[in-house]
């Protein structure tokens, strides 16, 4: 027989509130010895169960005179972190994360050339401008692309892919990252591939889109199962 | 100025020794009056940082006498989580999951037809008879046809699509819960496209399973904004 352990009720009866709306974001959760004194639980518990909301983002504790649980409606970032042990834990192969791009970034390309606005624009153009930049050093490269890609799924206007593809940005990175591979004529190949790809997220083109960003995601997928000699994925 | 919380401190560098294989799965960490000694943490603190660990699916906690914080690598279980949360709270909207779905699941039945084993199309076809069979209630008939895509995720053998589509299968459960829709006719609808692309992925067709789930996919989506008026996705 498991006994549940009161933190996790009490957890789980928040939580329910939270998402309920009960709690508004940015509004802050009962103070700790008014819970104690609601539900009989010991200070050590409702610590303990304002803990997991915060490791569930759903929550930020903050100490002191003003200090308190304030709610936060969960966002992509809790969906990363799982993504993100997930990949370590099982020690995804490479392939798991260039096959699962395939899948996600045309659909993000597609759904951008239909939703995209004139911010979403501006913020691909910055993007790519760095990514352009040969001046700039490899760290700077690889994040100025991983930023396009993200501001790709932002375009799409949909949480759930973004959410997805947030996940995936730590994993590319640190894919991407071989100094050997990203060379001049690469890092030109990425300017003008993101290029005409975001020309058609301009142009409201949406059939252009999937077939560019298929054959961007798809080139360097190949391109770097040729080069690259990790077959798993390494995250810090 | 933040200062980091020790439970958090301990939780990380846990956190990190599990993910290197200090601890392989399945064996147990320290116990609490070892790690106590170990760090001069206090037991709640201590507590505290296994509990965290907990909640990120990284040990189970079992109590009595063989009690202890037992390994285990993530899984599935916390993206899914952490996907339910994001859709909950951000209240993501129907179309969100629609599209979401469309760019996954297509490129799953692609991966399927390539990698499928004799396993993976005997539960495609009990998951699918079930779906076929019109005697079995509502409830029945929507957690077969889960199943049925779960199915073809994991014949993908892509832990991470297999993980994100996971995270899908609650709300799309729910998304389809809807007994004005799923009428006789969507049944035999439904039975006869998961045989159609079942047929492709057993003759390692790739092109004719992209293309068959692609139009399911669509097909369905299509259908359901007709007749449904919820245009949020409700998951207890």
């Amino acid at each position: 027989m498991s006994v549940p352990k009161a933190s996790d009720v009490l957890a789980n009866d928040l939580r329910e509130r939270i998402l309920r709306g009960d709690f508004p974001s940015g509004t802050a959760l009962p103070p700790e010895r008014e819970l104690v004194n609601q539900t009989k639980m010991s200070r050590t518990t409702v610590r303990e169960a304002l803990r997991i909301l915060e490791v569930q983002g759903l929550v930020v504790i903050k100490t002191g005179r003003s200090g308190g649980a304030f709610v936060q409606l969960p966002g992509g970032e809790s969906v990363a972190t799982s993504v993100s042990l997930l990949i370590r834990g099982q020690q995804l192969r490479l392939t798991d994360l260039l096959e699962t791009r395939e899948a996600i970034e045309p659909a993000c390309a597609a759904l951008a050339a239909k939703y995209r606005t004139d911010e979403d624009l501006a913020a691909l153009d910055a993007a790519n401008n760095t990514v352009g930049d040969l001046e700039i050093p490899l760290e700077g490269f690889l994040q100025a692309n991983v930023d396009w890609h993200l501001a790709v799924a932002q375009a799409s206007h949909n949480e759930l892919l973004t959410g997805f593809m947030s996940a995936l940005s730590q994993a590319i990175y640190s894919s991407t990252e071989n100094t050997a591979f990203v060379d001049t004529d690469v890092r030109q190949t990425t300017y003008r591939a993101h290029k005409s790809i975001t020309d058609a997220i301009r142009a409201g083109d949406a059939a252009a889109a999937t077939r560019r960003m298929t054959k961007h995601v798809h080139g360097y997928a190949e391109a770097v199962v040729q080069v690259e000699e990790r077959t798993e994925i390494t995250l810090d």
